[in-house]
């Protein structure tokens, strides 16, 4: 008999968030796996402080590049898919000892998570279910009261990371905009919003639904300096009744 | 002491996806209230089934017309116009009589969900509070064990009730995409993604996370029979390492 392999979304930040599904399976499993960086075991495991057990066996993987490397080279590239295959193989070492291995995933694991590179390894060797969780933009916009999308609107959710003019084009184009991953990319980000027009009504929020959480519009932050996964929301529905 | 008013994200539909938070709102809650069509209660009321007590009241707020209506008719917009306004002041009711009022919301209550529509009206007024929920996408891609998005994939949420030259357009210049409310407009739906060169690749869900849901490749689906409520999902992360 093997294990079972469960991606657990954590959801953004407050415990409180975790589903029902998710604390059931925290509590049952038998194995704790999450993507790390040496150092900083990360949002996702802080969330779950609450479910460690003494029995319960932790596996952190710890990604062994940083972000700052080009991700478009080949040395990057092989370094991270011989990590993804030594994370999947230690993971699949537990299941076929009969273990259930939850591996832990900010927000929803198959939006953006890291989780998916070992589903797409494991998935069809064992049994495997994936709990969807909150994601860190539902998470920002519920904290900040903001109605993101009404009827027909359309959603895009764009890199902050994105060239300017594309960024630009795809932010003309639509009703709403989730922008991840703003960081360093907060005057760029800000330079499309007025040229579009959307700057009055964007909302930056950084650490969202966690304690140390910071909200505002964006034309009321003052200074540039944002983490990396702050996220700025321009809401649609505009024709609301 | 007026009450608190809290929008409750009930997720996909799963009574397990509820979150820890939502379960507690709803323990505390003093009125349930949710909107509904006459004579089906709808899948948030049902997806929280064992929350009900004897002493918890229940507020339908019934919708006073059906989608067949065109929604850019003055009538029907000054309808649901009214429909909201007196809704909201049902609510507001029991917040002045200092009862809490928990808002049900499929999904998560600030994307596409009625709940906003109180919000606006009343979050000025009265202490309120909005629990995110998982969405019914992430409930799709989740049970079909599909990654949707990873690394700088731009995703795209699209309504299948737009014209078809729009879609085609916005589906070609997206990586990632959700069609949501697909219903009579599959053969449209699969004449853009054919088109685009993405039909292989599209994941056809209906009633994604219940017990009597059905998901399958959309070339596997044979017949174009779909509810109003069902998701065509295209993944994006081609260039997975």
């Amino acid at each position: 008999m093997t294990g079972r392999l469960i991606g657990v979304g954590t959801g953004p930040g407050d415990p409180e968030l975790l589903t029902l599904n998710a604390a059931r399976a925290l509590a049952e499993a038998n194995v704790l796996a999450y993507f790390a960086k040496r150092g900083n075991a990360g949002n996702a495991r802080r969330t779950v402080n609450a479910y460690m057990r003494p029995d319960l066996l932790e596996l952190p993987l710890l990604y062994p590049v940083t972000t700052e490397i080009d991700k478009g080279h080949i040395d990057y590239r092989t370094a991270i898919e011989d990590f993804y295959e030594t994370s999947a193989e230690a993971v699949a070492q537990h299941l076929r000892d009969g273990l259930t291995v939850a591996v832990l995933s900010e927000g929803d694991p198959l939006f953006y998570g890291s989780y998916m590179h070992l589903h797409v390894r494991l998935a069809h060797r064992f049994p495997a279910e994936v709990i969807p969780g909150v994601t860190a933009m539902s998470g920002c916009w519920s904290q900040a009261g903001m109605p993101i999308v009404q009827g027909d609107d359309v959603l895009t959710v764009l890199p902050g990371t994105m060239a300017e003019t594309e960024l630009l084009r795809r932010l003309a184009d639509t009703e709403a905009a989730v922008i991840m991953k703003v960081g360093r990319n907060l005057p760029k980000i800000r330079r499309v919003l007025a040229e579009t027009g959307k700057l009055d009504r964007a909302i930056y929020v950084e650490r969202g639904t966690m304690v140390d959480t910071r909200a505002m519009p964006l034309v009321e932050k003052t200074d540039d300096i944002a983490p990396y996964f702050s996220i700025v929301l321009v809401p649609g529905w505009e024709q609301r009744p």
